[in-house]
């Protein structure tokens, strides 16, 4: 693909062909400008196999927005879809549709609110609505969702992956095993969720990041080749970076070998008035290692340099090395927290993919339909209670306790105002019966959570930097309970339906089931 | 993210910081230019959890060569890396190294050799054997890596899928889960792995290949909502698309309104002298909803219109979903093989992530070094000895058996010419004193595999086509026992060394080793 290729592919093409078909079909029955609204939203957390998320980090949508601003029907585009057949050689889309399409933007018409990038968010709300022509809104849906669910989901595994660091740095390291040029999305998104920097130098020149790294086993393994062994390859590269020196140490032995040169060099370093930072594990069984190589690096005078660790490290494995620290540092002698103090993370392919449950379930659904002054609700009754989507127009509130925690999302109907009501009832998404009833004085605070992005196709919305967003994050983790927070088996979250939401649902579905 | 950074991003910035640093390093030890070998190969097949794979399919190549046709050092890309710092605020690059860079194209030198895409590829052989100045070699290994794991992943994903689908059309659908612009490698992938076509429309386009698609459940909402019902929704859609109507049945209820909707549809469509082209079901039990609705469609003299299956679906689930029918189909008084040769198949997360095992364990090790008119073979050795990789300037020969099967890849020095060879000795790669010897009658054939792509920085090789790559794959697949293409639990393929490599292997390991 040359330039030229990846502006096709990446344009307004950049889109599922039934999002087209369908957009000719509403062209030739004079409903292509009729305005519908469609929600996004996630149907269940990430579920990584042997434990699952209690939460989601919002993320994605700023990059959704640069596309939408630039995705426009030129004439290339146009050239292509007149030369779509159909199974008899007869073309799909006809030419009066088209000159509709010629020089149409993606944004066209298009009102989009959304919940910022950065916050915790949950199944069923929400997260992106979108109201607009009905072409348009069903054109972008594609994009949309490819946009979305992928930050999303990498946002939320770096939130879950902090939750174990400790605060200590945390790197994004997986480019080279991400599923092609989505490792930039990954990158940002994983720092949106907490990744402090990442590896990769293009995403993070353009993110605004320094790009971080150390050194590969291939430098050692050249110098092992040139005669100068692992001791020349660590002493080069404590000269040529004597103030930002980490060294890899597992190239040969990392106990036998690798520590003892990075001694050496490290000490010669001290000599010259530099000091060093750290070293790197990344192979093996690396608590154990971290232990023993603290413990020879403490005894050479270097109680202070960085132990960084990568190889196939996640959440629970980093859980496991920490529990394995607690119990072997003492062992030998050490403190097992002061050790953990001076680890630094980094995480590649379990994070950049997500790898044990690689996809969001993000959907895009059409709930509402403009019949003149009217917003019609919309409905698909599946097979299942827990998959009919919420019709109508709505908005999302979130509702915090008395000590100021997230008790429940509520999602109301457009117009409702349960920050004015007496008492709140949360009515149950599925089940009929069970609900909440919240009075006064459980109640500190109702937060709208939309916010307006797009105002018919106009941008009426400063994206917020990636440290606001991290920010964000940072405050909303606060407020969700521990619980909600386990990395196993965690407490649900509330998402409700205000009673006129439920009932409206109640009585569409009845209305709409064949008889 | 607009143009501008895209550009910059996906340049040749899009690396891991490390190899700049590297790339440095060499320079200010005047090694920048020294000739060195690296090898790229996977080291193990994808694991799926409940099943795996005894085989990959080989991908990514041509547009991983498109990036490295395009990528050069430009003024932007010097800027930004000299603004880049270590820990002390001084600079990481000094202008020297970054006068060397600029205008350097990331071919400069560089000489390639790679397994053709759409072959049968297997673990620890080489795929792809980089031979150039140490600098920039060790620059490619990101990309290299990025663009070449993801495609083999989701080529070997298609395969495996295309291995249950009995000659059916695939349709890759994945694009609204994948992650983010990966998506467009991935549709690539899945046409060379076996995927008929995608729903990808930029992809498509810049392929040249149909993209295909029906309608969503937003189309019949739609009319539903303004009180024209499914049965609208369906007139409309075959009013439009008389020759490719393919309906979607599962909005409401599939048996008892979708399909009796579609044929009512359907009927009037022949009445007009059209010919109905399927349905589609998108949820519940996808086996007996196809039994029972070929029932119905048969009774009104549908019996051909295909069934398009969709919905989670991988190789399990469609193996599954085809036992089922076998024993369902009869019961309802229908030929099992007739109805299982009217589906279709729409795949999406589970190909377009691989979910289950969303990531390929691709490496590019530094093999060898040029010291003058030798070169000398690279080793790290790592702590098991699987991962020790296999030292030395190497090509890569297939061995077919007297049937003309393959029965093993054979990795050997440069310069050794099995074919040539009496009796072939496959030793083991591992295991001391494990060996085949191969005697005349026992081989048919001793193919090379590796084509020379680059050289000296000039593309000497034209990308086949991807119709050619599906040739291969069909080719290779014939050519590869049933044991070793069984879903759960594959015959493991024999990946073996030559005498002298196994050798040499040894050699090193031995002297390698600290006292």
């Amino acid at each position: 693909m040359n330039w030229q290729e990846q502006k096709l592919a990446e344009g307004i093409l950049y889109t599922d062909m039934y999002q087209l078909t369908m957009a000719h079909l509403y062209y030739r029955y004079g409903l292509h400008e009729r305005e519908a609204q469609f929600d996004h939203f996630f149907r269940s957390y990430p579920d990584y196999g042997e434990h699952k998320s209690g939460f989601c980090i919002n993320a994605g949508l700023e990059w959704f927005l640069d596309w939408i601003d630039r995705a426009t029907f030129g004439d290339e585009e146009i050239a292509y879809l007149r030369h779509q057949t159909g199974t008899q050689g007869n073309r799909l889309f006809e030419d009066d549709f088209l000159a509709w399409l010629r020089g149409r933007p993606a944004s066209a018409g298009i009102t989009l609110r959304a919940i910022p990038e950065g916050r915790v968010v949950h199944p069923n709300v929400p997260l992106t609505v979108v109201e607009g022509p009905l072409a348009q809104a069903q054109l972008i849906e594609t994009p949309l969702l490819n946009y979305l669910n992928y930050q999303i989901l990498i946002a939320t595994k770096a939130a879950r992956i902090c939750q174990v660091t400790r605060g200590q740095m945390l790197l994004e390291f997986g480019m080279r095993r991400g599923h092609e040029r989505g490792v930039n999305a990954g990158a940002r998104a994983a720092l949106i969720g907490g990744a402090d920097y990442s590896s990769n130098v293009g995403a993070s020149a353009v993110l605004g990041y320094e790009p971080k790294g150390t050194h590969a086993h291939s430098m050692v393994q050249l110098f092992m080749a040139l005669g100068e062994g692992e001791l020349g390859a660590f002493r080069a590269y404590a000269d040529v970076y004597p103030d930002s020196c980490i060294l890899l140490v597992d190239t040969i032995d990392t106990l036998e070998s690798g520590i003892p040169n990075a001694i050496t060099v490290f000490e010669e370093l001290r000599r010259q008035g530099h000091e060093p930072i750290g070293i790197r594990l990344d192979s093996g069984d690396l608590a154990h290692l971290a232990v023993q190589s603290a413990k020879q690096l403490n005894a050479a005078g270097f109680p202070d340099v960085a132990i960084v660790l990568s190889n196939q490290l996640d959440e629970l494995t980093i859980w496991q090395i920490q529990t394995q620290i607690a119990a072997e540092a003492p062992r030998a002698g050490l403190d097992a927290d002061e050790l953990i103090g001076r680890l630094v993370y980094g995480v590649g392919t379990r994070l950049i993919t997500s790898k044990a449950d690689a996809a969001l379930d993000g959907v895009y659904k059409l709930v509402a339909v403009r019949n003149g002054a009217e917003w019609t609700p919309a409905l698909k009754i599946s097979e299942t209670p827990a998959k009919v989507p919420n019709p109508g127009q709505k908005r999302v509130w979130r509702i915090y306790d008395e000590r100021d925690r997230a008790t429940a999302d509520l999602i109301a109907l457009a117009g409702e105002e349960p920050g004015e009501e007496e008492r709140l009832h949360l009515h149950h998404p599925i089940e009929h019966g069970t609900f909440r009833d919240l009075g006064p004085g459980e109640i500190s605070t109702v937060e709208p959570l939309l916010v307006k992005v797009l105002e018919d196709g106009d941008r009426v919305y400063d994206s917020p930097t990636i440290e606001e967003m991290r920010a964000k994050r940072d405050a909303d983790l606060s407020r969700l309970d521990e619980g909600v927070k386990r990395l196993m088996y965690p407490h649900i979250y509330h998402v409700s339906l205000s009673r006129k939401l439920w009932e409206l649902k109640q009585a569409l579905i009845a209305s709409a089931r064949p008889e």
